[in-house]
């Protein structure tokens, strides 16, 4: 993997590393790339602004690690979900779980890529070249194949289209715990507990999964 | 409704109108609202300065006659599906072919509106206080209640939840059309031709609702 950090920045203590990480990712998520400030997220960790250009060559580099970082957590999550023991649909199950979990953990994470994905930026999120879609894609196309040789989900489902479709659920949620905007969409469908309610949102979304995949109650 | 514009706006030729709209959504998609230029709008409209401020008394304002002029072409589609002949699943998939036509022949108002998602612009998207979320979040419901009456949909099934993930799946597949990022990402589940192949889209999404809401091969 390439990194966007300097030497100097793997050297330090992991708890200024984070400290770091968390200021540049509150900074990135309020005002955006463009408008972010180097030295407010210097002050806000308290280190210097020398040291900062020591650990990171520019802004963009600064904003491509804690990207980077966003990315580390959610291969994580992603992996537990693989190795975990279970069938296809408790797997989406835990995923979505995750979903609402990291989402209200680190909106500020979240809100960093929903701005990525924004024509202004379209500069950098070249620069990602789809790494975190093309695994999230090989992992539901692997379950939904394996889940298809199981009879558990219908052979007559395409599952590069499917994959897309699960993973586009998946996104908008982790969207709806995020920006005041979505939060606010999310409760005008859902009501006004939505935010609150995980219960009802993750059981809304495995009916409609457990249809869609074609686990009919005659095994269809 | 609102306005957000002044007398004179309305005063003049709808030519002249249609230009200064589509000069100002293709300014505001390329730059977003912070950056965006009015002068540069005023000359690509062919329109002087002056005359821009003797139509909009703000840049915020012209922002927010693009978006209710976004909102009015989106409530004529709605409008269209609701009204059209049909069961569930056939204005589902004309609500699915249109997203895609719409994405395709106005994606700047596409961007704008993903722009309009994120936290920076939070003090504009209040002020339009999910005024398009409710319109569609009332057309969704009423669809599937109607189609619940008519054994069409699984009674089990939450509406509120539903139409919330439905219209989830629209917007995504909406954005799927607009943003390199987004374009990219589509290609990297779907294949090399998810934006030309129109049709694999739709046949995908109109298996996956026909299983989520309970369609299955016996009725039950």
């Amino acid at each position: 993997m390439e990194k966007h950090y300097k030497e100097a920045f793997e050297k330090i203590a992991e708890e200024k590393k984070e400290r770091i990480m968390a200021a540049a990712a509150a900074e990135f998520a309020a005002k955006g790339f463009g408008t972010a400030n180097i030295n407010v997220i210097a002050r806000r960790a308290g280190v210097s602004i020398g040291a900062m250009y020591n650990y990171f060559a520019s802004k963009e580099d600064l904003f491509l690690t804690v990207i980077d970082r966003a990315y580390h957590i959610l291969e994580g999550v992603l992996d537990q979900v693989r190795t975990a023991e279970g069938d296809i649909f408790e797997k989406l199950e835990s995923m979505f779980r995750a979903a609402q979990k990291y989402s209200k953990r680190y909106p500020e994470l979240n809100q960093i890529y929903l701005d990525m994905t924004s024509e202004g930026l379209a500069h950098l999120s070249r620069k990602l070249s789809g790494k975190m879609e093309t695994i999230s894609a090989r992992l539901y196309k692997a379950m939904l194949a394996e889940a298809q040789d199981n009879g558990l989900v219908d052979k007559g489902i395409d599952c590069d289209v499917t994959a897309f479709f699960l993973d586009n659920l998946i996104l908008l949620l982790q969207y709806s715990y995020t920006s005041e905007y979505f939060k606010e969409r999310m409760k005008i469908f859902v009501g006004p507990d939505a935010l609150e309610n995980d219960e009802k949102v993750v059981a809304g979304l495995m009916r409609l999964v457990r249809g869609a995949l074609g686990a009919c109650p005659d095994g269809k």
